[in-house]
């Protein structure tokens, strides 16, 4: 086919593409203005409440509740009966069987389908990496694990899996991805973004959510996905949870909008708000940001949903509202239109008498539910509220954890292999020592069963811990084990020395256990004190020392790492993570993975890779840019080599984009994948430049001896910023991309 | 008299004055702008050059400046005759007698007015606690230490005599105040600032500039002042000097803004552009702040001067500049006046051409020439462009050194005092240890002499440091002295430790050495190793310590603290530092000082107490605001009872301010200062509001069993704060007024 032919049938297939997509959403909004119209206000309202499931369940004589979940009817009444409520979302404590899901959400959703209108409910779910709150769910690696893998492909099918299983349990809306640029190493919910690069977040945040929603989120196989936390929650000042955020509307276009951009273009259909502060305005209370850009400019169509009490936090915590009701006030006039109450009926109350007094206008109270009804329809519950419990046998199975270990193994990344320690041979004597060592809290991260993954030791009791997996790996004969210390507190380190010194090689199982928000908060970003100690005893033996962080975020191991031989970053890794790690260090996997942030060398020295020139240690020797690990390092068993960067041009033009190949080989000895990243750096800008921006990144398979020539398109807008008007532009000048350690002008 | 006859004669005064000030400008323009149409634009553009007089030293044959400095007249003349340069600054090297002074500024000043128009030379130094390159000038405590003293009155004085002894060099105009907020610790320049609190530094900077530059700039004993650095350069993201600041507008005008407001109120003719870039854009590229806000908005009439090489950095460092020359037309541009080039003429050579691109406009040289020859004519240069040798009989002498002490004096602050071990006994015996005990450098800090303070110890030898002081004021016979540690090196703790065996407590100097800019950039806020390895051996003798801080910033001891009996906190004092502290020791000095910042008890918390409600430990049992010490807070040996708060009225109007009462008794045993601090709380605002605001303050001194009654006016501008839409504004509500233990609440 000639050129102008391929071009007329792509036209011809965008054209039908959009032409349906617009028939559907002229039938939805059809469909669902028909109905608003029939929607007396309390209905409204109602539409626009979520409860968490918590207010529903039976409890025991001391209140605390019953487990196999049971609903207590008479309160789920007074929520879909009396205050119409449209939402629910949670889980009250543990997680629970599929068929419990199943039972409860079918109770639920036939109460919500026997009212006149007949409205299905929509439940709402954490679902972070694999529909955890549902027992026997697959746990796939952690966001900041999958952004390691570089491998968009990967987060696409964690999440097709995730949405699958959401469904199976009968929910159709997760509370995923989170979408914030994770540049604030202190932040105890940095492993659940894709790391610090817009870019990184963008691809990897729009796969998961092609995963998560499909063609049709009307599948049974689709959920809705939930943008998260728009916007600007992940860089607070202090590097605590729900504290304020200082980031210029300059910095906000340039880093945090980008990715929400790319989700809402992608399809994204609902979106949770930031519950902190913004340069002195808490987002909910934002109409700029809330209801200006992401609803005006960026043309998002769905819902916003407040985070956990977020409304009422507008009284109670920031003190912007003076009471309760003023805060919905705020709140709703600033766009958001669900409010995540979670637990009573203020929100309803306060938001009539608010329509009534004319501080909320019908117009707004009428946008927002036709975005909520917007949602319930595209994602078929009025067709199909509820599920058929047969149609997913492949909950859990086999198939599913094959390929959570098949992505979870792109994710483990080597930072250091001195002399080629790693592989270990078979047969060697291994000390298995560390707190991390022994519990899965710390492969699986929080948001596992429970908020805190405070029971995965008793939930995946059927999993792998570093240890175990190194046992059935290595033969149980070749494994000591000593855990020498907890996070919190020297317990026997002479007990470890002991035995390293009967090992040929220590397999040291440092960082952190699992948490999330404000339980997570920290005040100093280095490991912690006994685990240094520990390291410093091992290191006194003379043996090999492998330390293998599992961690969710970088917590500076400079006073360890000097006595290692090697280093495995292992991040969250999900269920799969002691196999990964074990057959990682035996040399099964051979480990591709590179860092998805800078990986800080010092507490107070928190730069990221796209520093300005300025923050660069040419002008400056007493500091500067010295991280431990750089933003997309990672080494692997085998050897790349990078050859022959061309461009086709050194001049790009607005109608002209310049396309960029580089070879890769494989010059080691066995199979390897490689990310290969493509660096622009912008010489001369009016905002200052970068020292370099990822601007194109690809991920690919050598066999030993193989070559493979890679492709990258430069356009025009990769190289556009945000000025200082708030325009997004792309400025004329000399530009350098870079490859590896390759490198080529040219200019625009 | 009755009010009517009062407020007439005071409006009359006030239209007399604001006259005489009209007239004098009146009279300032006719003489600048008659000599600006007889100029040159070679002319115009030298008066807007300033360089380094180390380009005008004699060097040996090695290259090296001799010592004392003499003027190469050849290359002086290049300045002057063939560049026409309007400024100096600066020493080439080590500082100067008073008489080599001036005699330079007088070779110097002879030379410029030679030239066909007359124009004096305007020459600049870095006078930062007293004029410090004049050899036997007074050297005050730095800013964060007279900030600590909450007396204004105080940095007044100080910087009178600096004015005095600088004017007594034949310099007219000293690079100071530093009207940054202090609230970012790792910042190697905090100590230059006033601290954390905006209304402090309000205050302490005013006061500053009034001592500086009295009524009149062109009395013998008065200096231009020059505002630092405007704005934004003391929050440097990353802590590390002169690298990137995030604060959005809103931010920069609810804390940045306001010193400078007042300062340009109160009359401050010139004004350093901060060298870093702030929110993408480098300070000296940015006409919205450096014209808009500063010239248009604050209507400062006096000239903006870039900091060192400043312009050419937009190129070399910033990358907004494609060379030296569009470096120089951003600038300009910009509204920068005058370029701190320092060491070639690049600078004129470039804006020549650019003017005759037409680049750069005649109007926009003009008026930069205007601002330079205003300030020139002001400062009374015109008419006495040198002094006179004999006018200043008092410099460096008794008189201002005794002023010095009692300065010094009300700014030590006592943080502990376990069971009243403070002051010390007579006669005890008394272990001086630690590596500041011995060394002038951690009581000058930088800008002593020379800018890294490296050369204290021989420049001031006839000083004290805190181990002669101790001698002196104890008795050699009662100390001992064992340094135990270098800054970065355990020397020898075991003869420390011997040594405490036979003291009866334990003088433990620690802190840091002098530093200032990029030399001081850390990247741990802990005190360094080796003082906390001392301060836990010398714990293990069971001998109280009493820790002596001297130090820049607030390093992070809370390894060393819960082992000391008793904390001082010296700052960096200047050269009475040692008597100070060994007199405040043996309780001849009552400490009346209070933390100018928060003092973080974690390296990474570091909120400062102007926090918000998100950040405080209510909703977050991990984190919080946990200072060490909290801004505000010191000790004294006396006791101070705050009683009797009362308001006026619980309504503020914008017609009746409140007017606010508090009674404070000393209720020990001897006379003491007390700093009484107003805080005020609003409940509720549209911009989350601060858990507190210092809304007032004030020194007084009261005798055992003495009570004063202390009086604020809380106004409704007071309770003002910058809105979201960038306008200040107060709004309606309930506050909170905090004075000590008190509180009282009223509306607006």
């Amino acid at each position: 086919m000639k050129n102008r032919t391929i071009f007329i049938l792509l036209m011809t297939m965008l054209i039908s593409v959009v032409g349906n997509a617009q028939n559907k959403d002229v039938e939805a909004y059809r469909f669902v203005d028909h109905l608003l119209k029939k929607m007396s206000l309390k209905e409204k309202v109602g539409q626009m409440t979520q409860i968490s499931i918590e207010a529903f369940l039976k409890t025991d004589e001391k209140g605390n509740v019953i487990n196999p979940h049971e609903l207590d009817l008479n309160k789920l009444a007074v929520a879909i009966k009396e205050y119409k409520v449209g939402s629910i979302l949670n889980v009250g404590g543990t997680a629970q069987t599929r068929e419990n899901w199943q039972h409860l959400i079918t109770q639920i959703q036939e109460m919500a389908l026997s009212q006149h209108l007949k409205i299905p409910m929509l439940y709402g779910i954490d679902a972070i990496h694999g529909n955890g709150y549902t027992l026997g769910s697959i746990l796939f690696p952690q966001e900041i694990a999958l952004a390691a893998s570089f491998n968009p492909l990967l987060a696409k099918e964690a999440s097709q899996v995730s949405a699958y299983e959401t469904r199976a349990s009968f929910i159709p809306w997760v509370f995923s991805p989170v979408l914030g640029i994770g540049r604030q190493p202190l932040w105890p919910r940095v492993w659940e973004t894709f790391g610090e690069d817009p870019l990184v977040v963008s691809e990897m945040g729009t796969a998961m959510i092609d995963g998560f929603q499909g063609n049709d989120m009307a599948n049974k196989y689709n959920v809705a996905a939930c943008m998260k936390h728009y916007m600007g929650y992940s860089m607070p000042l202090s590097g605590h949870d729900r504290t304020p955020a200082w980031i210029p509307e300059r910095e906000l276009r340039e880093y945090f909008l980008p990715p929400f951009k790319a989700a809402v273009d992608a399809g994204a259909l609902t979106v949770m708000i930031n519950s902190a502060e913004l340069n002195g305005v808490p987002v909910h209370a934002d109409k700029h940001v809330v209801t200006d850009i992401l609803k005006g400019e960026l043309g998002f169509k769905g819902f916003a949903v407040s985070d956990w009490q977020d409304i009422q936090y507008l009284y109670l915590r920031h003190h912007v509202a003076v009471d309760d009701k003023d805060a919905v006030r705020i709140a709703i006039n600033a766009g958001i239109d669900m409010s995540m109450v979670p637990l009573d009926y203020t929100f309803s109350q306060d938001l009539l008498t608010l329509v009534k007094e004319g501080k909320v206008s019908m117009n707004r109270i009428n946008d927002a539910v036709r975005r909520i009804l917007y949602v319930k329809y595209k994602l078929g519950l009025f067709q199909q509220p509820l599920g058929n419990a047969g149609d997913y046998p492949l909950f859990g199975g086999k198939q599913h954890q094959e390929l959570n270990y098949s992505i979870a193994s792109e994710c483990i990344t080597l930072l250091k292999n001195n002399a080629h320690i790693l592989p270990l041979k078979r047969g060697v004597k291994i000390l298995v020592t560390g707190p991390c060592a022994n519990t899965m809290r710390s492969l699986d991260g929080g948001w596992s069963r429970l908020w805190q993954g405070t029971n995965s030791d008793e939930t995946e009791k059927d999993k792998h811990t570093i240890l175990e997996a190194m046992q059935q790996t290595f033969g149980h004969e070749n494994i000591t084990y000593a855990p020498g210390v907890t996070f919190d507190k020297e317990e026997d380190i002479s007990d470890a020395v002991a035995k390293a010194k009967d090992a040929d090689v220590i397999v040291l199982c440092v960082g952190e256990s699992s948490y999330t928000e404000n339980p997570g908060n920290i005040n100093d970003l280095t490991i912690s004190a006994p685990q240094i100690a520990l390291a410093k005893a091992l290191s006194k033996t003379g043996k090999p020392i492998v330390m293998v962080l599992t961690e969710g975020r970088p917590r500076v191991v400079s006073a360890i790492e000097p006595f290692t031989s090697a280093v495995l970053d292992a991040f969250y890794l999900g269920n799969q993570g002691g196999d990964i790690i074990a057959n990682t260090l035996i040399g099964k996997i051979n480990p591709s993975g590179k860092m998805p942030y800078t990986y800080p060398r010092y507490t107070n020295s928190l730069m990221n890779y796209y520093r300005k020139y300025t923050e660069d240690t040419t002008f400056d020797t007493a500091a500067g840019y010295h991280p431990q690990w750089e933003f997309g390092y990672g080494l692997s068993y085998t050897t790349f080599k990078y050859s022959n960067l061309q461009l086709n041009s050194d001049k790009l033009a607005s109608n002209k984009p310049i396309k960029v190949s580089v070879d890769v080989s494989n010059t080691g000895d066995r199979e390897g994948k490689e990310s290969v990243l493509m660096y622009v750096s912008d010489l001369v800008a009016s905002i200052t430049p970068e020292v370099k921006r990822l601007r194109g990144f690809e991920k690919i398979d050598l066999k030993p001896g193989e070559t493979q020539t890679i492709h990258f398109i430069i356009t025009k807008d990769k190289l556009s910023f945000i000025n200082n008007d708030l325009k997004r532009v792309t400025e004329p000048g000399k530009f350098i991309v870079r490859i590896a350690d390759l490198k080529a002008e040219f200019s625009y």
